[in-house]
């Protein structure tokens, strides 16, 4: 096991905390927090400690960070976690900010790492909520146990608005507290028998609680890969597309378009591509289009739109990043009720008896936002929110190619994924920090693939996006 | 496999909805609801249909609920889930009640069945849930990502409300959408090599979602319990209190107190015996405390009132029951940094990772709403709403004790524990809908040890109550 065998080291990370408390738990004042080397992560964050004790339940603890007397119940620790490399990204990049904050206490960090919405909720939508909590408090509007797939207005509301025409009804829809949340529940549905794909880079969330579910192998060091997983290379080279004549079958393919880091977005042809591969295989698409009101050009806002997608296919998505509600929290998952396993049982009947088991519902005031987020008028909002961060996103992009960087992605996605060939990404990550006080994301901690990337977002007010793109033509003049 | 071997039965249950629409998705209206067949529940309640087809991927489909033509994929279904026997308990009981009330449209049906609160929020915790909405549409208000393991100032002050002197710190608090999606993460941390003992009978989230995970066998319909689960029966017999000196060793151990479905607390010397047990066992106590305020006497509030209790515990809680959340969405879960697995590695930091990987915090505006709560006028508002179901609760205990029923439960918990010996509990829940138009749990729902017991619970408008029981003693006079 790798907990006996592995050196551990003390993260030297400052336990007060701005936006998370991630960092001070994990790091709280009297117990240094332990971590196995991250192997995605530089190497010279912190010095080597190994703490071991015999326990008073006569156990031998081979990690006892408070004190060598410490009783340690028999339970073992869940071997999959164990394989999991230091902590999840985005809490890792904010440690780093706030690191940075205190070595640099006046700096005026910009933050454009985590990509966290930052403009206000439009009011139509706001009103909506504040409506809501205050019904709750009378007799006629009080309301308790929702339905666990979601509210009986915002289920169909939800269909005709991002699925009108594509065969999708209110019965495949099941709303979430987030897309994050509904990929966590969706390995639950599969099982650690399932095998999995992933772009790569991709978003984290995909991999690691494949992991956590015990999908995988151990990660290998020398590739900077989990066993067992199918890496889908997504390059400038391939127009950030996998070549599925390369790719093996695997039970499960996640593909999120527009692509979080890259920013690309996968073509109509692209898409039809990927669902015969799937068709092929007998393989089932979990695609996440949590961006997709970012798009400009024809590219499809939603797997549906590929004939044939329904019986491979599983959608997620979320109103985070076109309202604002990263805090409020709501999304939805499609499962259409054509997609059956291979001996023909419903995969939808299953991921119902899981919200049924696991969840209750995402709060009645998050889905009475979301209710008015698709109203005439909150679709209108949530198009300038989305426009304002799409003129952020050009902004990022003609700085850093007036730079002469090579730039992907910010057409049709918040991001914008900017080439160091050769570098390091973590590197690059810091010298950005060091020189500008501008948190990024280093494109390595998406997968091996984002090696020599990195991923600026453009969540921001105008103002930090404008002064960031000062700082970026300052370092790189 | 299951599917392969088992007759399947077509439900006819109608497919309106009037909580849930969980019946209509099991039912869609063009495509009959297929079951095993769940031994849990009686056994005239539909004909049994088997269908079977080809599907053009060339896959034998062995069910295939809509078409004879369907495209199957090559993805198995997840085996574990194939082992749950028919749905969740409290969707099933939803269903029952929109089934009765299309026999008799007239009726006023009267729920006591799911545990669901039926009072209004009080209006000092919605006015502060609606600041909140409001807040958000405001550039000074506005946030975006909170921290994945709640409000920098809601755990502070769920630990100096709920645990003052007890040891337990803010760092120890993580807040959830409530306790039973906690129960589910609870599940992902352990992992499927864990096993479990549970109260018999029990709160059906904790067995159903062990046997997702993988941490069961099969079901044996024999003795009506899963392979590999300790069930440890609390009957009058024993107060309700597992006999420890007959219950094996498990990793895990399900302990909720005040007990759903019983109604029983277990006294400070149980819960001692209870920790003792588990510390020499070296086992982990899942404690669930979401009835703690209905205690009346001076049974402990939580586990870690009991000394040693921070070494083999973690306690799962929630503003549900207290504060009429079951729709906002609002629970915590304790790990204490004391919590060890054998290796000493701390299973807090474990969760952490796992809420940081597959959750983003609970929604901003329930947070707000659970501040509210712990403000001083917030603490007096809810016991007064735990005082009114509490009298619901007197009203219906008299009304069974006055018919000379054996009723236990009802002092320290919103639950009352109904005895009728000898006979099965689905056709006293079916008589009782048929003849009162009442809708109570049947005690088999939560496990054998339920058998001959019916549940009615303390969740209604006075008026509905005291109905319900005029009609209790209109039944059985």
């Amino acid at each position: 096991m790798a907990t006996a065998t592995t050196a551990v080291m003390s993260l030297q990370v400052p336990s007060s905390s701005v936006r998370s408390s991630a960092s001070s738990f994990l790091s709280p004042s009297n117990a240094p927090a332990v971590f196995f080397v991250p192997r995605l992560f530089p190497k010279n964050i912190g010095s080597f400690k190994i703490s071991s004790g015999r326990c008073r339940g006569g156990i031998r603890c081979l990690l006892a960070p408070e004190k060598d007397s410490e009783y340690c119940t028999k339970v073992s620790r869940n071997a999959n976690i164990a394989k999991l490399q230091a902590g999840y990204l985005f809490p890792e990049i904010g440690r780093r900010k706030v690191a940075h904050m205190q070595k640099y206490p006046d700096a005026q960090v910009i933050s454009l790492g985590i990509g966290d919405t930052t403009e206000p909720i439009p009011e139509v939508i706001t009103s909506a909520m504040a409506t809501k909590a205050h019904s709750l408090s009378t007799i006629e509007g009080y309301s308790g146990y929702g339905a666990e797939q979601g509210d009986k207005k915002l289920r169909p509301a939800i269909a005709s608005t991002y699925y009108d025409g594509l065969g999708i009804d209110e019965q495949d829809i099941f709303v979430s507290d987030g897309a994050k949340c509904d990929i966590s529940r969706l390995q639950l549905l599969f099982g650690s028998n399932a095998t999995i794909a992933v772009q790569d880079p991709s978003y984290p969330a995909y991999v690691d609680s494949g992991v956590i579910i015990g999908q995988t192998g151990g990660f290998q060091t020398d590739v900077e890969k989990y066993g067992g997983i199918e890496y889908m290379r997504c390059s400038p080279g391939n127009g950030f597309f996998p070549d599925l004549s390369r790719t093996s079958r695997t039970d499960i393919i996640y593909f999120c378009s527009p692509n979080n880091p890259t920013g690309s977005s996968a073509s109509r042809n692209q898409l039809t591509q990927l669902v015969k591969f799937a068709r092929e295989n007998g393989s089932i698409i979990v695609y996440d289009s949590a961006y997709a009101m970012y798009i400009s050009d024809d590219s499809p806002r939603t797997i549906f739109e590929i004939p044939g997608a329904k019986e491979v296919a599983i959608e997620v998505s979320s109103f985070s990043k076109y309202a604002g509600f990263t805090g409020v929290r709501l999304g939805w998952t499609v499962i259409p009720k054509e997609l059956l396993y291979s001996n023909g049982f419903p995969v939808a009947k299953d991921f119902n008896r899981i919200v049924c088991t696991g969840f209750n519902g995402a709060s009645n005031i998050s889905q009475a936002g979301a209710l008015a987020c698709l109203s005439a008028e909150g679709l209108k909002a949530m198009s300038e929110v989305v426009g304002f961060y799409k003129e952020n996103t050009q902004i990022i992009v003609n700085t850093f190619t007036s730079l002469g960087f090579k730039v992907y992605g910010g057409k049709n996605a918040p991001y914008v994924w900017v080439h160091f060939p050769g570098q390091n990404s973590w590197d690059v990550f810091a010298e950005i920090l060091e020189k500008t006080h501008v948190v990024t994301t280093p494109g390595s901690g998406f997968g091996p693939g984002g090696e020599g990337f990195v991923r600026v977002s453009a969540f921001g007010h105008r103002e930090n996006i404008l002064e960031a793109s000062r700082r970026f033509k300052q370092m790189y003049k």
